[in-house]
């Protein structure tokens, strides 16, 4: 029997992603990416996101006599909120496509059935299925990037919650009194340990007079990124590792109280933040022992993602394995 | 055919319920209680759990035709922690029983198969099955007393986590500089929330010059309680509706977090706070609203549990015919 194949479609702010997923699991077979500009409007981008399919359903069938209906269907990664039951992207900052249908024009433009789920939901899923988190009972993905988001994955399902918005750990209180977030809350860890968090806690360092390389490594200080920050920490910058220390004591409150409250096997931190290695997880590890339940931290292993660049993309095909398993 | 039945077992610090409630779910048909007095030692205390068992079950089976042999097992409710594959007692400070084997001592004592699992997970269970939360499909529930606890069901499902410790929903930190708490991490909602949190809070305000009936309903202020600041408002005194209003504000900071982590149908609080009523509820939910997103809260109501005395006995069997259905 020929392999049986699905695609898997990651939609970002910045690039969208489409791979040629084996349905029993595995690495992709073809992988194509292209720019999302989303100011275009939706329908321009589904169908770069139509004709990058065809050319990995063509790439993963085209040997040992595969053919077009070896493609059991679509999973569709995306960022939320998203309206699960109806397939219709709500208002999300980043692509300004409120009230778009995307699963099923996605769908009809391949002929095929799709599924939908959230980027954070799909990353973490990608890493349970193909990932770092392989075999683990229960898993909490945490995605740092400019925001920070989750997904919680338990005897192979996804927890997606009342109305499909389950697991926002970036909007979690970490300080009581602390500053009033865009979504309406106070001392939402997002502010605290996102990548925008750490650029401006390197910045602010620096104008206090800090010594360090970081200064070097851009033309202005306001174009320093987290990504910079990275940089630095492997050129032995004393001062950028001050600043992964304290992030890392950060995050670790927000770690903790996922150890605490889900009581997982693994919890996988996803995003470009992983590029900052054992400087970034051994103080998050140490703290976050500190502050969670003993018996908690002793069962859950915290390590970075293991598909940098395709944990979303795996994690979407991964979830329409899974709604067929359902 | 007959009736079949579970016995429910409750140990608490001050009482163990013992109940026979219906297989197939519905309220017990007979409940009996006696006080625990852990330093007695547990085998005393198992000796009366299963004195009370046998009455139970003769009275539940003792009419059309019942007998012995409709009595299909035994579940137990514990204070944690405990280890559930074993079923044995941890470090629990309100029982002083670590190390002994509950769950097997009990089945033997009765001659039934036994289930265990934790108090707080027992009163969820419990409220999920036979109480405020019947028919959700998801339900976080929240046990406010002298500390804080909870469970998460789904799926008519209790999330027990890698090693038997979700939902320690009290030692979730809310406060980043908050104060040390006896679990070594710091700033725990329920240093904020609990039981002697409200006492504390009434005392220091008291202390300060505010005008209240408190100081009439105690001998001395340091007998006063949570139970006295309910009674307080029963009674219209507006120094109590100040001190559960600003309880209310940090328990929300707890219960907005669950909400955007879980994002379950409900939320049931139990516990001897809900006598509070509406003094509670309103400016709780007033609270979580504005913290939370808005599609979770709306999805999820913020109620009182509708078994005051009864969800940790009807949870605890409800958990052995879960575990029988699995």
């Amino acid at each position: 029997m020929s392999v049986r194949w699905v695609v898997g479609v990651d939609i970002g702010g910045t690039n969208c992603v489409v791979a040629a997923v084996p349905f029993q699991g595995g690495m992709p077979a073809a992988v194509r990416a292209l720019p999302t500009r989303p100011q275009r409007g939706p329908d321009a981008a589904v169908a770069d996101i139509a004709a990058m399919a065809e050319e990995v359903i063509g790439e993963a069938t085209g040997s040992e006599g595969g053919s077009r209906s070896d493609v059991l269907g679509v999973g569709i990664g995306c960022p939320g909120p998203l309206d699960l039951e109806t397939g219709v992207i709500g208002a999300t900052p980043n692509l300004g496509w409120e009230g778009y249908p995307i699963r099923d024009r996605i769908a009809e433009a391949l002929g095929l059935p799709a599924s939908l789920d959230n980027d954070a939901n799909c990353a973490t899923y990608g890493e349970w299925w193909q990932g770092a988190g392989r075999g683990t009972g229960s898993l909490v993905g945490v995605t740092l990037g400019t925001g920070i988001g989750g997904g919680f994955v338990e005897g192979g399902r996804i927890l997606r919650g009342a109305s499909g918005s389950a697991c926002e750990i970036g909007h979690m209180t970490i300080a009581l009194e602390g500053r009033r977030c865009g979504c309406g809350n106070d001392g939402c860890l997002e502010a605290y340990a996102s990548g925008p968090a750490i650029a401006a806690r390197a910045r602010e360092g620096l104008r206090e007079g800090h010594a360090s390389i970081l200064p070097e490594l851009v033309d202005d200080l306001e174009t320093l990124t987290a990504a910079t920050v990275y940089e630095a920490l492997t050129l032995g910058d004393a001062f950028a590792q001050d600043v992964m220390t304290e992030t890392a004591r950060l995050l670790a409150v927000g770690l903790a109280n996922l150890v605490n409250l889900f009581n997982p096997e693994m919890i996988v931190v996803v995003g470009g933040v992983t590029r900052a290695g054992e400087h970034l997880f051994e103080p998050l590890r140490s703290e976050v022992r500190r502050r969670a339940f003993r018996s908690a931290v002793n069962a859950c292993a915290i390590v970075p993602g293991a598909l940098p660049d395709t944990a979303g993309v795996i994690g979407a095909a991964g979830v329409f394995v899974m709604e067929r398993r359902r």
